[in-house]
């Protein structure tokens, strides 16, 4: 992966920068960030970390995340070089209306618009972590235990443990470099998958007894009700949308989860080339081929079903 | 990992090999054999390939799989050499009262008995699969397509897709280079984790209906009326125990399976240093350090007292 020169000397130039991720953050925002900070550190350069939600409690087992903070005033920043990671717009980031003294950005998702004094975009990488790990062997940063640990985790979730189809070789061989500069595997696989609360699995149950299978489509709900009886929140849910598509013959797994009285958010899974970006945005959500989203203003049954109509009407089985 | 040259002089020697495995055998199992068995009619040497149970529908996407034959008169094979791969004795492979030509063992589980002429036992490989990728090298033997994806299944499943504690940055590598071969890690990912049928899905949600915790153990249960009820059979529980150790604060997850009327199959699964071994062992069971299990005739209320009593014993909280 070819690091691009004006990006290095984009951070070569400036020694106080301002680095940012998208909202609802996590280990690959997070680890990017985290990473890209600590090696500037090394080099005697300072940076604010800005993530407009607060890092999720989940995520506390990264090296450094208290260095994040969501609460800043932006104007004091203007006068800074802004670094995006794993995201492409501003808006992604929560920020609007600003402008910086220069930009640059690094991600692996497919752009839109266009934003960027420095754009460094590569959509086949695994992960942006991936990325950085090149950057950070471009600059000739050593690689420390807490880098190697951030940089994995971003690795590790994005690839769901090397399970997705994004995962090549080369991501094995960095994976490899990381654990030899001291990442731990089966920690960090233990802080992404193993580290519910009792409640949270109890509210994991009640969604899996909403399953309903509709022509191929699994679907599962979690009401507000369901937040009250088990004393968790919308956080807790996270993941829940993967699980129906262990069944083989699911094409599409929906998780619909109540915010308001009508107000569903609405995930979506796929596997191999069922584009559900293409449902999401129909909606005015987005993602991935694979991940997507949207929220609708609806009651449950009309969400449901035009969701469905929608699925039908782009994929006629 | 070295490769003990007596083994590379076992398999020179002979051209006509019985190779075998442990009973209910899994992906490592079924891997190893199968690529051990390809590498040899590379050389136009011949193989049986004998295991006890037949190989489970969901591990028919292992290629090669129906060399395998449950069937077989045993006293035709006196004449041959066996190698017994991810086991080390006779009684794992479900064969008694047999003498053999000569015997190779290669397994990376503790041994209790010295069975075998030439014995390469590496308990702190991750996967006999490892252990047989070493041996091929060695052997001057090419990756085919099927070989790397046999193996990578085998070493795929022994680390839970590199989460659990036994992932090194050498498993990562070996890994790369299967993938290399030709070995698909999200099909073969897929293969193994995302092929549930709908009315095992419907199982497991009965199964975690039944969950209960108590001083940190989490209990669920598969009766017969669950089977019944779903059109399913003791093979779909297969990973049931694992998912309430997604919750932090679960020592150990326990799943009882009726098999008859008060008589249950019990498997345990942990985590770190908290060896359920040692309590599978005081009911006549067996396993390794973090998963477990034994057979209890009982009825469900005494089965669930008795193994309670005993883990309090062994571990006094």
């Amino acid at each position: 992966m070819k690091v691009p020169p004006e990006l290095l000397a984009f951070l070569k130039e400036d020694d106080d920068f301002f680095i940012t991720t998208h909202i609802n953050p996590e280990p690959d925002a997070l680890g990017s960030v985290l990473a890209l900070s600590s090696a500037l550190a090394t080099l005697g350069k300072r940076s604010v970390l800005y993530v407009r939600d607060p890092v999720p409690e989940m995520y506390h087992f990264m090296p450094s995340h208290e260095k994040f903070t969501s609460n800043i005033p932006l104007d004091s920043l203007k006068q800074k070089p802004i670094i995006l990671l794993d995201c492409n717009t501003l808006e992604r980031a929560g920020l609007k209306n600003i402008r910086f003294k220069s930009s640059a950005v690094i991600d692996h998702h497919e752009t839109e618009k266009e934003f960027g004094d420095i754009r460094w975009i590569v959509p086949q990488a695994a992960a942006t972590g991936i990325m950085i790990f090149y950057l950070l062997k471009e600059m000739g940063i050593a690689l420390s235990g807490d880098i190697a640990t951030t940089l994995y985790s971003a690795i590790a979730i994005d690839t769901g443990t090397f399970r997705y189809s994004n995962t090549t070789a080369e991501v094995l061989k960095v994976g490899a470099e990381l654990i030899e500069a001291g990442a731990e595997p089966a920690t960090i696989a233990t802080n992404l998958y193993e580290i519910w609360s009792e409640k949270r699995f109890r509210l994991f149950i009640l969604a899996l007894n909403t399953l309903e299978i509709i022509d191929d489509i699994a679907i599962i709900c979690v009401t507000k009700a369901m937040f009250e009886k088990t004393g968790t929140g919308p956080n807790d849910t996270e993941m829940f949308v993967s699980f129906p598509r262990m069944m083989k013959d699911v094409k599409v797994s929906v998780l619909f989860r109540q915010d308001e009285t009508d107000f569903w958010k609405v995930s979506l899974r796929s596997r191999g080339s069922m584009n559900v970006a293409r449902i999401a945005t129909q909606f005015k959500g987005g993602g991935h081929r694979n991940a997507a989203g949207y929220q609708i203003k609806a009651d449950l049954a009309t969400a449901k079903e035009k969701l469905l109509k929608i699925i039908s009407q782009n994929f006629p089985s």
